[in-house]
């Protein structure tokens, strides 16, 4: 007995960012799979799919914002069920990938939970991983399969460029370890000069920064404050404070990844950043807006490398874009 | 370059349920391995040991209570942070097993989430488990390796034999499902009789119950109903008004496992039940404490199995008891 | 090079029970892929398929009958050698999976054969299995991959609905450990009432009973007495005597999976029960069939969802009935 | 808390061949541990120990004859229940490897089942293998860990050569693929002059053989037919009768693996060997005694593997031998 | 959304001997995909693909040809590309099996390398392994996957047959345990007579031989010496001479696999052997041809295979042949 | 049969780099394990062990210096021999990881050979590695298992500290990634201010650089540039001659890992660097000898970390250092 072989693209949303996954649907043209997921009384996550998945190709987004490990966990739990289902392939959709931070032992007998959560993935049935802007490379290697790494530089540079092209630009870096990408937006901001806020900060918890310095010439520019995400904001508002110290004319902040853990509206309201430019990898509750703040789609490009996944077609033109 | 082989024996605990850990350690004459443990500000969990743990025996306690993801997602993260440095064989412990209830697929298209919790464990790095009171004992067979399954039933049954052994005692269970159960408390209470209460379960949301009825004579005597856990304590209390309405002298409920989420405490204040007997293998805030209940210590349970397992000496006594 | 994919459905026979494999495939309006199949003279099985079947999709039947540890090392090898010929995917069809019984450690020192089971039959390149009403569904979770657990109760309670439905009936369990089992039969019978029999079964021979009670009122009417396995028979007609004695009008007996170990068929014969409704999920050799047997095939069951699986439909609702 | 780590020999025996686990085990000075061991009704193989093994370095031996699948899934059972008592490692002992002779894939569509036997053993929770004259040395290689390969060749060799060294000897190969072994009985014996039997098998059917023709000079000595295994005794006997017809002034045969399938024992007591010189890998029943028969106890070659395993001492000294 | 699956070949090709993959992507009707492959400073291999391999069905050839071990580890980088690069299927083309030589522990402590490889190929991200002529059938073993086993005796036989058919033909063996081949050769020259060369190897240097004995009768007739590799020449070319010293009227060598390391290609300039032919499975130095070389292309059976696979036809009977 | 459990070290070697792995022996009192080591004609690697390593624990040190694929492979065959020879525990010790750089996907349709090589020793049979000066320490979380990563940092800083303690320092980064290595030696050489290079490299040929700029104030000081290895030298001589034209007083090079593959001794000997600090990870041979070079041993460190890993010591302090 023969067929041919169709192939099915389902889409699948954990319950931590329901809008992103709408949209990224409406752009395919597709709907998302109708499931029922809740907490039992003791917190417990339960998921079942109210359609057959049976021999589907299946992309499951989850958002890895607070309660993050409730969030990963759901994410968990839809591939085990899919896996369970019979669905064909699973790819992980992770538009902000949970962990990613603890990417090395920074000091002994410490975890590295971004390894961690590749293979807590693959154990519970991923096949694939798609994900954006990863806060080092090298977590590519972390996952045991093909791994998916999108770009939002070309989202938030092009919005910028339209904005502030006719300025006197500069690129600022709020890190040293992050001057590769600081790089990618000078070449795609027509070279505009490049400049780093050399910092120190605790090695047992690194993400509290101590020291800040400015270096490279800033001087009358519109800076261009660039990272990969802000959480709570001390780095990049204390950057953003040294830039303007040292003379720029001002300071617009882009970042893929709007975590804004507390303080950081209050301190990004109160920073000499005239714009805040972030995507919505992450769900932004309404409490979280702010009058500086602009926040551009990411489902444009998620959806794009569902599309081309499913089909087969190359994704690598969208890590390169133009530059 | 010869040694003589050395072992050491190391007890973690994650913030779940200290004051557990620190019952075990002390039984055992050791203390807990001084640790740093907190979340970051969106939510990520950092754990790292302060002592060198290498080449040791380690015992990792948690207690997966509300909010359970979390607590799990740390005791996921605390075994790899061991594995990472080098401890020579580590035993998870968890006095509860998250997840247990949902241990099939009930309906189509669902998770068997205690087969991947014990996945997860394994991928982290967990050798053996050790853990207290199964909610159904096929879980043992979901883990890749050694699992010393604990019955507290010894603790529980000494204590109400103690207690209520002058009365005429039943031993009633309140589901169909556990009668085996309730014939081990049985016969620890001498050849008590047994009753049980005919319910049926919605499959979708496995648990609420529907309906209600006792089986087996009741009249006149004390009546012990037992379970396993007690959760939201719906089934339980509605069992013991069953088992009153069908003209029973008294009701003691005794379970191993008291989640006691909302509205637990109010629904068993407020049944016919005398006492409620339960373990510590879960942790009971201030609020949940009440006069009814009593909370006996699983500390000198899990205490003698880590020193056995530490020592090669047999768990399996400790499963059959006198009984 | 491009080519549209096919798939094509190949199904396979081991020699345990070629009866049921052959309807099966001739439901499915297909045949059975020809091959060697036979012992070396010190008992070595040896199998070879007659035909290429490179890139198929693989159905491999096998009835774990006795001698079950034969015809599941047979199931094994046949799995192996269509890995190692390029089956793109095996999906093991086992109606009965062998050593369900030992599904969890009764006591200390024993294995878990059941889960040794699944892992063998993955080790051995199986992707999937298809099987038929599992002694606890827990097993689902043995296996680390897509289980479709089929369920013969529509096939067997719409033929006794049909022969009985005019009679008082009741439902009668025979362990209280299946009576959620019963509850679907009362359901299909229009609310017929439950009873069962509190036995209980040595620790150390988990088939051998010890003690019969009837739970339940069966006065006056035709008892359906239901269970997934009669192996020797003694449980189920120490039940079928039990109701009788307790003034039942009749006992009718149905049960998944006729294992018939002697001395099932004298038991049976000689019993109170009138009739004996089974399927074959097993073979039946001739000299156990008697008259009071009716066995109903379950072929109609198995091809429809290896056609389902085959085409991607859904299982799911094969699972439901219309209970 | 810490200890001298000490380790524990213990040997457990399956029930095929009893009486070399109790010879090995009297030259170790240890008792065999203690078991239950049966099959149910149904032809399911049940094992439970009767003593702790925690932390023991097991070794389990089990002789792979027929019914050969029957005690092949009991050895695969026990370790299975000894991985999930905490055994500490598990060595696995088959003196005859069971499916050796299906080692690779004759033609297309094969098993290769003694590939599948290794990974089968694997995940049953096998550590390490110790066996005895593998059929072909590259299945050391079929199974991922360590393989103490022994051979039986001093022990069969310096037999011979005590009771015929004074003769003219010759070493006869039945197979041309086996000359290297008659190679190494030749060095053993002084250099006596070797002669092969050049045959050719039936490949689909891979122990029945067609023609016979003797390649070397073998007139007036005493031959030496050496093989790794009689099986139907076919091969080896139309072997002596080639020989003899080419002048031979006798013949003896001798083998590691007395599989004794019918009829070789007629054709052993009808050939016109002189004496048949095999070990007991796997079990004789008395009726498979005849005059002409000499066993050879492989126990104390077992019996002092175990013990260099379990002292970390050195098998390769009993790889190599004098030769 | 659903499509219609269609499956892509691609062929890849390392670096070792570029012409074999170019005239089988030429048979195949298919180029071969453009990448960038050379060597950093360090002597570190560098490879990227030219173009999207993504979803596509991947054949990945790789001549082991000295320096053996770049090339292996090229093979295993390409391997990982594409895994990365989300190829659907990776099948791993390996005319000639790199360390196929070292199958076995001939002694203790000696690796079992040809294990090793298909290991690491494994890892790598193989599901599949095309190969010609493996040392030992039992290789097969080794790849927890399908392997393709080609045959290169009706290319080379044909040949054979095609020119020297007319002349008085025997077939020799270097080995006594590579008669089977020889067999297969007699069976496809109309069955000429076998004789055999019988040699002992040095154990711990598997490649150096130290005596040779004509065994069969070889006089007057122009003798086929067979082999599956020539690496150094010295032992088929004493064979060639010992032939000749036993009065043969000439020799014919022919080998599958021309490794050709030094001295070969002056050894056999100087040998008695009128022609030696081999296959193009390794690439042959412009310097290693010689007048009485004859290259046959492998090209065909390669390029066939391949075909076959990728439109799931069968490869067995390209085992086969007509004999 | 009981005995105290006793560890017994051992440390091999392969042919990359053997004066180191004598020097580490030296250090422990032990002796390297003889082993047979080389290549077959066609370079083939084979090792053999000497004396039994049953139970030992074992250290298996390799540089990876060029030819690296083939001082990989053979690191891998050791470990593949060891693991078959029953070794307890298998540590790999790699004092320069090989593959290092290509740890990320720098464009699409790359390998990660960075994590293959964790991939391949993990699979041949690799419990644990230790190594110096990850390229980026994410490489840890690469290996499935522990990784004790050392630092080089304290034997060279200490040495630069003596001789140049008395000038006005500073330190200088080559490369803007590697600031934090910096920052580490600014604190070590008493708070030193920084600087570095800005340069970007070419994306498909990473170890190409194309411009340099000062960033930072180095005028008047003698700078200490450092990187964790030098290759071909372009990048660090660029820099070196970068600063003395901004102004520097002296330039001292300093890096852990000495590849110096061509050109690198003579653009070092022509550089402006007055002193060239490395220590021998990677052997240098005679010919890459100079005068400004000085090369410190790495031996104390690895045979320090040796020591601690057998005796269950502490690592982590050999992280630390003092600063």
């Amino acid at each position: 007995m023969k067929r041919t072989t169709e192939k099915n693209l389902m889409v699948f949303s954990g319950r931590a960012h329901p809008d992103l996954a709408v949209e990224v649907t409406e752009l395919l043209g597709t709907g998302l799979v109708p499931q029922s997921a809740y907490e039992f009384a003791n917190s417990e996550i339960y998921v079942r799919y109210e359609e057959s998945v049976r021999g589907c190709d299946a992309f499951v987004i989850q958002s890895h914002t607070a309660p993050i490990n409730e969030w990963i966990m759901e994410h968990l739990i839809m591939v085990d069920a899919l896996k369970r289902a019979s669905a064909k392939r699973i790819t992980v959709v992770m538009p902000f990938y949970g962990y990613a931070r603890q990417d090395k032992k920074h000091r002994g007998r410490e975890p590295i939970s971004a390894r961690l959560m590749a293979d807590l993935f693959k154990t519970a049935g991923a096949d694939r991983l798609i994900t954006v802007d990863l806060h080092a490379d090298q977590i590519q290697g972390f996952f045991d399969g093909p791994v998916d790494h999108l770009m939002a530089l070309p989202i938030l540079a092009d919005y910028v460029k339209g904005k502030y092209g006719g300025e006197q630009l500069a690129v600022v870096s709020p890190d040293a370890g992050r001057i590769k990408v600081a790089e990618r937006w000078s070449a795609r901001l027509g070279g505009a000069p490049l400049a780093f806020i050399h910092k120190s900060r605790r090695t047992d918890r690194p993400n509290e920064t101590v020291a800040n310095r400015v270096v490279g010439d800033v001087k009358g520019r519109i800076c261009v404050l660039v990272d990969d995400m802000i959480d709570t904001g001390g780095t990049i508002v204390k950057a953003a404070e040294a830039i303007m110290a040292d003379g720029a004319a001002g300071v617009v902040i882009a970042a893929t990844h709007a975590i804004l853990s507390d303080p950081a509206v209050d301190r990004l309201k109160n920073s000499p950043a005239t714009e805040v430019v972030v995507t919505n990898t992450l769900p932004l509750a309404e409490d979280r807006h702010f009058d500086k703040l602009t926040c551009l789609s990411i489902a444009p490009l998620v959806s794009r490398a569902i599309r081309e996944v499913f089909e087969d077609g190359s994704v690598t033109s969208m890590f390169d874009g133009h530059a």
